[in-house]
């Protein structure tokens, strides 16, 4: 149940970035525009809540600012401009996984070629950049140049992510450790940017906003944990994509590590590489039976443990603070 | 012939950039950090000066820093910013282009593929954003706010311009004014960024500054119209590149849309398009006969006197001044 508090964040969230693509919206840069509005979801076929995503970057950073005892809508251009980075590597992470759809729409570079493509992407980025700029007057300049190199320094991690998920791809195996250290980066590094940013911005100290990074951190790492559990054992009609195509896909997922690692008939199965579709119901029962399921669901356990402790740490206030440990639950215990 | 202190500016830059990529030299990323210095020109096959370029953006901001009375060691990161974004958008233009070489080298999409190339690109221009956070310390917060919103607006125009260029290429004629919009953004933008940041660190007041980035702008334009003249007809023994590739490319460079407006032999023969590469001398002398070549060059005069004008107006100082001048003339009365 979404309180009246979270739905008038999330709606101040989307008028907050429509503004700010709008720079592009001129009649020399009318395509550009329409890229970047059909790739937020707001235009073009399929258009809706469905197209758009949870927005749960800048929601955590609004909520971070006021939990923190700050006012939220003097932060929302930091939460635009994390969810505009967020887009921008999905966009980019689009054209480098070959992926033709997002979200059941046509992907922006099956619509306007490649080139394009990464000029739109590049156009997020900025746009979220740009964004930035907007919190002068209402922040010391000196918070705001320290907000932005964080936000930098998480951009530059989530490029390590994507670099080393891109180099795994054509390794047979990666071990336990490597796997850590890309989720760091490619999921977590931007979670946890947005709880640190929202709260330095709500006024916290030095240390509180470390107490809200780590919590981003293990939110991060634990979603993506999760996710991987999903990709094989989940609800196909609740999690909107096949079942099958995380170990079809041949993704180095934790349970796949886990079950390699075991070096029993999954792993087997996997080595040889023959496997088609009809297999996978198989293979998630095998992996099960090695009890991968078991300890890797340990592993999400053990971060959302963690993520939920820095957040009891970081006590946070009001609504704001409901609403965040509300956000973290239902992120972390989802179906979907 | 250089000076002395024109060569510890370019030397200083050289280490200022190289620390900013530096951040990447861990053992996790250090394939991803090889393609950054590779593509920089300073590993890798063929490394050295020619793979480098010239380096006249950094160099602009700092000549402009020191001629406002300011100390260029001080604008060092915001230099090493506006190189990294120029070579992030040279990267990206690689792969839109689908261009094999770059100053006779392969590009970093051909060596390590399309996915690790967006990805590189990416890295560099996050790299200008963390460098620009190196300039705390040496100016108060305001004016680097100030600066880096001059240039992340620049970067949004590089990639409206970029756009264009892309669009273009589909289209069979553009109009005159729309390549000269397509220029302003593609091309001069980054210069003019340098130069008014660089005056802006300097020391320099509103007024001045503004002065700063005409002159930026007007060299950016008179650069890009002097590059299509020597696009066709240049010497190919001192620019290193075919005269033939432009016409051949079909690029819509300016003599070719002043040629398509005389509408006479040489726009029929473009128009046919089955022209091959023995025709290129001739259409190169059908342009001249046109007297389109004496159009295109009063172009480029005349936004090289605009450029000389705003740097006089700017009246920079001391030797960074004089260098300037010498930067400003060497560019646009270059032969190669």
């Amino acid at each position: 149940m979404m309180t009246i508090f979270s739905k008038t964040l999330l709606s101040a969230i989307e008028s907050e970035l429509k503004r700010q693509v709008a720079r592009l919206d001129e009649p020399h840069t009318a395509d550009y525009h329409e890229m970047l509005t059909y790739h937020m979801g707001w235009t073009g076929e399929g258009a809706g809540r469905k197209a758009r995503g949870k927005r749960i970057r800048p929601f955590l950073l609004l909520l971070s600012a006021a939990a923190s005892g700050g006012d939220w809508e003097k932060a929302l251009p930091a939460a635009a401009a994390v969810e505009l980075i967020h887009n921008f590597s999905l966009l980019h992470d689009d054209i480098q996984d070959k992926s033709e759809t997002r979200r059941g729409r046509p992907t922006v570079w099956t619509r306007w070629g490649i080139a394009q493509a990464i000029n739109a992407g590049d156009g997020l980025f900025i746009s979220a950049n740009l964004s930035m700029t907007g919190l002068k007057g209402s922040y010391p300049a000196e918070v705001i140049l320290k907000v932005a190199r964080i936000l930098q320094e998480n951009c530059l991690n989530l490029t390590r992510g994507q670099h080393l998920d891109i180099a795994y791809e054509k390794r047979p195996e990666i071990a336990i450790g490597d796997y850590w250290q890309m989720i760091a980066w490619k999921t977590a590094a931007l979670l946890s940017a947005a709880a640190e940013m929202g709260s330095l911005l709500g006024g916290a100290d030095e240390k509180l906003s470390f107490t809200y990074r780590e919590f981003g951190h293990y939110l991060g790492l634990a979603f993506q944990v999760q996710d991987d559990i999903l990709g094989i054992w989940g609800d196909e009609a609740q999690t909107g994509k096949s079942t099958a195509s995380d170990l079809l896909e041949k993704k180095k997922s934790l349970p796949v590590l886990y079950g390699l690692a075991k070096n029993g008939k999954f792993a087997e199965m996997w080595r040889e590489g023959t496997f088609k579709e009809e297999d996978i119901p198989e293979m998630g029962k095998l992996l099960e039976i090695d009890g991968t399921r078991l300890v890797v669901q340990e592993q999400a356990d053990r971060m959302t443990d963690l993520a939920l402790n820095a957040l009891r740490t970081a006590n946070p206030l009001g609504e704001a603070g409901d609403a965040l440990f509300e956000l973290a639950e239902g992120l972390l215990g989802r179906e979907a």
